[in-house]
Formats: C-alpha cells, sequence, structure tokens
C-alpha cells in the first residue's frame, strides 16, 4: 500500500516516556514544515475512545483474552480507516502511540492466544497497514511501575496486572524487535529524554529523506 | 462440543415478534421442570451489554462495516465464555435472542463482508458452540418497521436504515435457513401468537428427546 505519508508507531510499556518523545518529535516535525498526526492505540477516534473505555475499566477483571484481542482489532479498523488512512493519503506524518505490535505483545505473548491469529486479525483491522518505523522505548519493569504509580489518579485494568505480566512483555517486545531489525528500535528509555529524543530524529530524518516524504509549509 | 444442555436461538428483524415467542418457550420449559436461561446478542453480560451500547448508537454513522463485525464477534466471546457454556454444562436449555446466523445476515450480506472471514470470526468468538436450533421469525419488512416505529421511543442505529437494507436482511435470513434447513425453521411471524408458539414448542419438545436433556426439578 503506497501512501504519500509515513507511519510511525511507539511501543513500550506505561512510564517508558512514549508520550514525552512523541510530543519532542511531532514539534520537531511541525517546525521543520511537514503535517504531523498524533494518535492513539487503542483509541483515535470517539468510537475507538469509546473502546478504549471498555478495554481499561479497572471492574471489567471477567474480560476473556478472546474478547480482548476482537475489542482492539475492533478499535483499530475504524482508527485506521476513519483517521490513519486519510491523514497518509493527505501526505502525513502519523505517529501512533502503540499500534498492531501491542497487540501481539499484550494479546499474544501477555494471554497466550495463537499469534497466527492475532496476525490475522491485525491484518484485517489494519487493511495490512504496517508502520515504516516502531520505536520501542524499553525500560526495567520496575522503573515503569514506580513512575506509573507517581503519576496516576487511579491504575487502569492493566496497571493492576502483576510483576510477572510486565515483565513478559518486556521480554516480547525484545522478541520481536529481533524478529523484525529494519524496522523496530529498541530504545534504552532510562537514558536522558534529550539524548533518545536526538536518536528518534535522527532515524526519522533519515527515513523522511529516503521515502521523500513533502513538506507542507 | 458434547454439553448437557441446548443451545436454541432466534432470529429474525426488529418486530417479528421474537420477545415474545421466547418468552413464551421459556414459560413453558420453567413450568415443565427445565433449567433455562435466556439471554441476547449483542449483549448478554455488562461487557458485552457495554459494545452493544457502542454498536447500536444512533450517532455513530461513521462505524465501518469491519469496525462493526469486530465489536460483535468480541460481545459474543465473552457472552459465550461467560453465560452460554457455563449454562450449557449446568445442563440449561439456553434461548438466545440472535446469535452468530445475525452477524452472517448482518454483516455479510447487509454490509457485503466476506462471508469465509464471518464463519471464521464467528468460530473463534463462539469458541466453536453452535445452535441446536434456530428459529427465524420471517415477516415483511413494513409490517416489521410499522412495529418498531410503534414501540419504540427512540430509533438505534439498524431501524433507521433503509428499507433496502431491511429487505437484503430478511432475503438473507431466507438464504441461508435454506442452507441450513435441519437446524434453521423458517416461520411465518403474520400468523397468530399462538399458533407460533404452539409449532416451536412442538420442534423444541422433539429436541429435547432426541437430546435426552434433564428436568431439574
Amino acid at each position: 500500500m503506497v501512501k504519500d505519508g509515513l507511519l510511525i508507531t511507539f511501543e513500550g510499556m506505561e512510564g517508558s516516556g512514549k508520550t514525552t518523545q512523541i510530543q519532542r518529535l511531532s514539534a520537531v516535525l511541525s517546525q521543520a514544515g511537514y503535517a504531523v498526526c498524533v494518535t492513539r492505540e487503542p483509541g483515535g477516534t470517539p468510537i475507538s475512545e469509546e473502546i478504549r473505555g471498555i478495554f481499561l475499566n479497572p471492574n471489567h477483571n471477567e474480560m476473556e483474552s478472546t474478547t480482548e484481542l476482537l475489542l482492539i482489532a475492533a478499535a483499530r479498523a475504524q482508527h485506521v480507516s476513519e483517521v490513519i488512512l486519510p491523514a497518509l493519503d493527505g501526505g502525513k506524518i502519523v505517529i501512533s502511540d502503540r499500534y498492531s505490535d501491542a497487540t501481539v505483545v499484550y494479546q499474544g505473548y501477555r494471554c497466550g492466544l495463537d499469534l497466527n491469529l492475532i496476525h490475522k486479525l491485525n491484518r484485517i483491522a489494519a487493511h495490512g497497514l504496517s508502520p515504516e518505523r516502531t520505536f520501542v522505548l524499553d525500560l526495567p519493569v520496575e522503573i515503569g511501575l514506580k513512575r506509573v504509580q507517581q503519576r496516576r489518579s487511579a491504575m487502569n485494568r492493566l496497571d493492576l496486572e502483576d510483576f510477572e505480566s510486565h515483565n513478559r512483555i518486556r521480554e516480547a517486545y525484545l522478541a520481536i524487535a529481533s524478529q523484525e531489525p529494519d524496522r523496530i528500535t529498541i530504545i534504552d528509555a532510562e537514558a536522558n529524554v534529550d539524548s533518545i529524543h536526538e536518536l528518534i530524529k535522527s532515524e526519522v530524518d533519515d527515513l523522511l529523506r529516503t521515502k521523500g516524504v513533502e513538506r507542507k509549509l
């Protein structure tokens, strides 16, 4: 699927600094004259944000892993067709806080669902759209959890899972990164915020040159 | 999947009299000493009812058909594992107002989604569970719509679709019934309520005898 824009995704556990780095990257790209669309999963559209609300509701402990997987896929289907594809068609750089890798990690490795099924649902939901580049912000679980506890007024359903579950998620991100080294860059999220930003900026600059994405201003 | 109970589903457009017939059947089976569980789709569990709310919200005109399909599948996954399978394991007769045939009809025939994909998602969501018997209450579209308009204070997203869409749904139910005549019984929903009930009751009695479902009282 050839598009005029570029899809970049950020992955990593809560507390890994995704939001900060997305804001920094978005600001510097906008200043350079690119049209940027920042979005997130699950969410990014009114329907998908409602689905996110069901998904993360801390009272929903009875949610089955198959239900999770299908809900996330539903939210993605709406997000891709309503927001991401039109933005890419308009030549924008789309930066998404989480995307299909999160499904492989959270519903596949964490819940133990069949990875073939997940990849198939990801293709259906994403209309075949893969990110050009994915940054995984990697962090020891105890540090990420401490950061989350400091900033949240209330924990969501996934925050409340145990240390082992969070550790499986970290290991899974490292595993999928090793399978697709050309697309996925692992970043040490304990490093200095500025140096992380410079590293991401430099990779994205290379990508923009290679792909010939046009500045809008 | 051999279960002690029995899954019976009712299908048909709004206004076809499903609710009345389900109540009548449930009452007569309970009186005869069977344990009965009446439920509905999309819905039947707290999580699935929340998904139903998103699905039927009349403000969600932008909902993509793939999103619909995945949402319905998510609601079903939760419903089957949380309610239907445990009830069947407990020897109950489960009567569901709509089930997987509705997905084939509404998302397949009405929206034009790939039927193979729908059947695959139905199997995933339903954990392979098919109804033993399905009653399709068939009615000319104009009569069904008139009944709905008379009883609803507000129309939901599907009620508001055009005549042609409702007619495609009716034709689709007739088409799938002709493919599985042993499982699906078409019922003339313009007939007298009592005679419809007698017909359904008689078929269910045969089924209970054949399957050897035990009375609980």
